[in-house]
């Protein structure tokens, strides 16, 4: 038995069998060791920033990590910008990089590049393995690393000649790490805190927002008064009905001053004091006013529902019901298409229990609120801002959670950046339906060009956050890539395709010229 | 004047006036600056691999720097892949790396990351500007750094307060270095050994595959009886007629030990002595034979022209003539379409000083041959292996010199890396021809698979290699992205389509199905 094959049934073995790749010559044992493995499922990507979107979106689903499978530096490259993504995430992953034969690096082929520099950044665990026979081995201390901290991204580097050596046999399933526990202490500093009396909030992310953690805040709230924040791009969400209504932090610093004007007192709950996405000039970088107290109940990673329920017995607060939202459909829309047009019809027609991609930047507003009082849902955002999240992270989530609904709201510039997600979708049958918002422009930027005060607007600057000149098809690229697709200019045309699609069991996508 | 203003002017005094950028909010100083800059050209990118590589194809095609802008960490991340080949290029390239303001880093925002560890590795410089007074003198710094040893990566990081804030006046044109000189004595040692009437051979790449460096290499094969074989992926030759004809070390190992095979003294010219682009289980990383002499003439970057002159003159070798290609139109081919049809195709109607893009794979082979005996042209080679480069490499060509046609060999699977390329050579209205083999598979894999013993030919295995299922629609999606397409399934309808393609000047794409 080689590496690769003691490493491929070490992680089936761990409950770690789905793989997202795109492979090179110097994966092939890998690959082949797959191919003969029935319980590690094989996903091919065109493009390695596709693999690892896809396995951020099956972390946050599933809580435990798929693995990628990519081309040495290069792949890895490629695949960097969505890892960053998902270390801001939390998500549970394992990289494996695929290199030279360890006998190999000296002669510096094309190919060979500092791994671990590249690898560093974006990974809370970076290893090379040295031969065959640790091969298994690093996989299970892979695996562990990637659990850690309730997630975190895990890279192991390995070697042509280490997959292809004779190995060790495989090795059994590991205890799995739990998360670390909060700090007793923190419980009753915070229970004091929100009991004074004075304007209060919860500051929240991580799994704070699970279902579990959104009712014990709530039964805190309804307590104490506090009001409960979400931070602006948390991992994940669950939303609509019969979950708890908890306001989003304001991407831009004057709704967030605003939303926490006249706080005098902070809990951090997995998350920290908020802070600007970007600086800009003469303002300042942390939104906390002015004499508020900030109080960590528990760091990013650690037992985030435990504190809560722990803060919920310190204040003696189990007997209150959490206040779920009722599911309330909107009425469609008629006329000029926009955004509040496409929330309507998303939020009319969805299903139960499906699971929301956002990475619509400025055009998904519409839905975002009507989604409060949609069926029941998962809302996945945009957590590290390397653009480019959505079609991937659709794919993967999709991947994790087959009876699911995925709804991946996209604008144009960012969908092109991992366009090719779209074939991975048709290859696999995955449910996911994109809605990809053209404004024929990176409207973001113009928003932010004037924020921050450059305030040349003449048609040079302007021409390099446009996506006109030539219009973008994104029905003939989505059918380029196998997968159905319509084009919708008005609310009746969006209207009538957005009851077919949410019926439709397969991929799909809408156009939406706004 | 702001940093990004005096920055931006600096550059246009030093000859730098070409930016290929996807910008985000950390860059709309620069953005504002260069749309006031008369000078300055902008060339908008839907995705950060097509501004590298775009900018690696210029660099290689002008031997000077254009500038890219990219988006913190997270954009610097998707231009890797191609810098890695432009590295291995050795094209002078400068990276603007936008970051967050100075003040702003401690609050490890979103978009924060370790940008000097991504960029290590495929730069030779690297800063970060400190403040806007420093801006203008580190991008004197920069360019000068790309231009060092014939051409290199430099990437500053430029925090977003550094470019708004108050700077300094530009700073003028400031002396470009040029390439490291050759050691005498290694002219002279060289000369001995080719002297010994042994059989030899010139290893070359670098400058040495220029017009002038393959004339005096001719010259120095006629008087000593050696060899001339150029490095298998250089980043440049000049082929074709006028030019001299030199054969292409081979891509597998056992083409290349027959290549060098009887071969007592090798003079390796801006190269090194050649090794396996992979390891393979059981066979050697070296290719030079046992018992060959290994000489350097003159290292990678250093002045390799005059080294060949100055190995010329001490061979007294002046008098000779190059033996220069004549031009052969090949007839064309009829029936079912294959490599060799498409070669025919090409070398029969391509016009004279084209330059060539080759990213083909196993595609491209029956055109390379025949090239040999085009029209005058410069081929350019994927150095690095890092897959995608080819279309934005044609698109940085066709940048760099508007007045030659650009064709561009690409499998199907690397064109699908940076497919959005052809948005922007729609948008720039370049005259690059794409010509897209569609093999439906990752034919070098299927051939690595085999040769890397790793012998699981099994459904599974294979399917990580497949493009089928979707078959992908290269005609639409170039047409969803503004570049005009035709596809080609036979020799009649590709000889048809080749002809009215060569004859336009814009962009365009075939679709080859093989």
């Amino acid at each position: 038995m080689n590496g690769a094959e003691s490493l491929v049934q070490t992680l089936v073995n761990n409950d770690l069998d789905v793989c997202f790749t795109n492979p090179g010559t110097s994966e092939m044992h890998f690959v082949a060791s797959i191919g003969t493995n029935d319980k590690m499922r094989s996903i091919l990507t065109l493009f390695e920033g596709v693999a690892t979107g896809a396995a951020d979106g099956y972390g946050r689903m599933l809580g435990k990590p798929a693995c990628t499978l990519l081309h040495l530096g290069p792949g890895l490259s490629n695949g960097l910008a969505n890892l960053h993504n998902a270390r801001r995430a939390g998500s549970p992953i394992v990289n494996f990089i695929g290199d030279h034969a360890t006998y190999h690096h000296r002669f510096d082929a094309p190919l060979t590049s500092d791994i671990h520099s590249l690898a560093n950044p974006v990974s809370s665990w970076v290893k090379s393995s040295k031969d065959a026979k640790s091969l298994p081995a690093d996989g299970v201390e892979a695996i562990t690393a990637s659990l850690m901290n309730s997630g975190q991204t895990a890279t192991l580097v390995v070697p042509a000649n280490c997959a292809w050596d004779e190995s060790v046999e495989p090795l059994p399933g590991a205890e799995k790490p739990v998360p670390p526990a909060f700090v007793k202490e923190d419980i009753v500093t915070a229970a004091k805190r929100l009991s004074r009396g004075k304007q209060s909030l919860l500051m929240m992310s991580g799994n704070a927002l699970s279902l579990e953690g959104l009712e014990l805040a709530d039964k805190i709230a309804q307590k104490t008064g506090a009001h409960l924040i979400s931070s602006t791009f948390a991992s994940r969400i669950r939303r609509g009905e019969g979950s708890v209504k908890v306001d989003r932090l304001g991407y831009f610093a004057e709704q967030a001053e605003q939303q926490l004007a006249g706080m005098e007192e902070m809990v951090v709950v997995g998350t920290k004091a908020p802070v600007a996405f970007f600086a800009y000039p003469g303002k300042s970088s942390e939104f906390t006013p002015e004499g508020c107290n900030v109080t960590t109940l528990v760091e990013p990673g650690h037992d985030i529902v435990g504190a809560l329920q722990a803060l919920v017995d310190e204040l003696d607060a189990n007997r209150f019901t959490p206040r779920r939202q009722t599911l309330q459909r909107p009425e469609l829309m008629t006329g000029a298409l926009t955004s509040d047009v496409v929330g309507c019809g998303v939020v009319k027609f969805m299903p139960d229990n499906a699971i929301i991609v956002d990475e619509s930047a400025t055009s998904g507003f519409g839905t975002y609120t009507l989604a409060d009082n949609a069926p029941g849902n998962d809302w996945i955002f945009l957590t590290g801002g390397s653009i480019g999240f959505g079609l991937p992270n659709a794919l993967g989530a999709a991947v994790a959670c087959p009876d699911r609904k995925v709804i991946c709201l996209h604008g144009d510039g960012g969908a092109m950046y991992t366009i090719q997600a779209l074939w991975t979708m048709a290859r696999e049958n995955v449910d996911v339906l994109s809605i990809i918002f053209s404004n024929r422009k990176y409207m973001i930027l113009q928003i932010e060009l004037a924020r921050v005060g450059a305030q040349t607007m003449n048609k040079k600057t302007l021409d390099m956050m446009d996506l006109t000149n030539p219009e973008l098809d994104f029905v003939k690229m989505s059918e380029g890539m196998g997968v159905a697709a319509t084009r919708a200019t008005t609310a009746e045309e969006f209207n009538q395709q957005i009851e077919v699609a949410m019926q439709h069991k397969g991929p799909g996508l809408i156009e939406v010229v706004i």
